[in-house]
């Protein structure tokens, strides 16, 4: 029986997704969990794709395999009452067994929210804070840049040869909240997103936003293919999976 | 010299705004980096008043005295480069010696968040989390008979027998999220408030929305001047003082 499921969490308190001995992971926490109720026979989560350390997720989502059969809505709650109260499980549903998070993804959707007001203390761990000023509409259009396939080696890790770089960004797009001006949510909608990408596409936005680096630029440092073309790493906390879409 | 400070914290770290010993306070933290821009001789926070361990604040205020005049604007630099990243100072002005942070005081502005959705990881400790249905237009007209001078024993804890119980509530309301119709948030504006006086009226208001209680009996309620003749205490990670007026 293969089992899917949608389900948050803040990043905050974890060492990432992915699984490690001695660390706290979320990976590491729905298999403890899921383990538990398939009476301590090991069960492997595949999620839709790791988030780094720090990251969030709204709308994560993992297939698991068990023998049983299981009422959806009461594995949920067996599952959210053996949980830490960092990580939630939103719904559960039954899929067929050629059905595999990772493989039959879509698209995914990540946002980036970043505070350019004044500092907020509860906010710490779930915003980019930054006090410079920065150029809204010369952002905006670089993001357009951003969009439609590209090889995206500018923006992740330098150290892969062999890997396919390309990736279609579908939608990218920046929002000021109309309830307070000073707080932005970049949303990146894409096929597929490299290591880091998100986090080093918002990093060159803001050199944008500085004026380090004109909006036209992008075209070039895209064409560059290499990362030390590119701009800073945007720190974790402010970043979110949204969504994954099948 | 009398300095007066504007501040915001998160109060999940904290065991209360109060000083203790070997606990982390948020008045500890504060007096622990001021004491230390004034050359280790120890100062005193005097606060607009206390808040329950996990209560959070936006815009508390303080008032302390140093010796020495500092530049306001660098004084507040200095002390958010020394306080830990879960509180800091807004702003900084000079004040009359006979301005009192807590005497002073004209009123006060506290809200209680409510998540009556699906409960978000992210926001654990920043919401109250409620699954089941509540009748908000009968917890609106409850608050309605909460407006007004009256003696809130009932709101407080049964222990003090000297104490003068009567305050004023000079405005309750209730207002959902547009954007998110299971958000809902509590304000309660009044001249002062009794310990848990803000949580034990939330919890009424509860027992009100759940159809236990009906809003007019809210009248007998306050009437009794008798804490078990109320409800439930509210959680205190839905609570934030908002603002302090003077």
């Amino acid at each position: 029986m293969r089992y899917f499921m949608t389900f948050s969490y803040d990043g905050s308190g974890f060492k990432g997704y992915q699984k490690q001995i001695k660390e706290r992971t979320i990976q590491g926490e729905l298999e403890k969990a899921i383990t538990k109720i398939n009476k301590d026979i090991p069960v492997k989560v595949h999620s839709s794709g790791r988030t780094d350390a720090l990251v969030h997720a709204y709308n994560q989502k993992a297939h698991f395999d068990l023998d049983n059969e299981f009422d959806v809505g009461k594995l949920k709650n067996s599952l959210n009452s053996l949980l830490p109260d960092d990580i939630y499980v939103r719904g559960i549903t039954i899929v067929d067994d050629d059905f595999h998070a990772r493989y039959s993804v879509k698209a995914k959707e990540y946002i980036y929210k970043i505070n350019l007001g004044i500092y907020n203390p509860i906010e710490r761990n779930y915003v980019f804070q930054y006090n410079k000023r920065l150029d809204i509409s010369e952002m905006e259009r670089a993001l357009k840049y951003i969009e439609g396939e590209h090889n995206f080696k500018s923006f992740t890790k330098n150290d892969s040869e062999k890997e396919n770089y390309v990736r279609n960004i579908i939608q990218a797009t920046l929002v000021r909240d109309p309830k307070n001006i000073n707080f932005i949510t970049i949303s990146l909608l894409g096929t597929g997103f490299l290591r880091y990408m998100v986090r080093n596409i918002v990093g060159l936005l803001i050199e944008v936003g500085e004026g380090k680096i004109k909006s036209e630029e992008v075209i070039d440092i895209i064409a560059k293919e290499d990362r030390t073309a590119s701009g800073i790493c945007a720190p974790a906390c402010g970043l979110y999976l949204k969504d994954v879409y099948y």
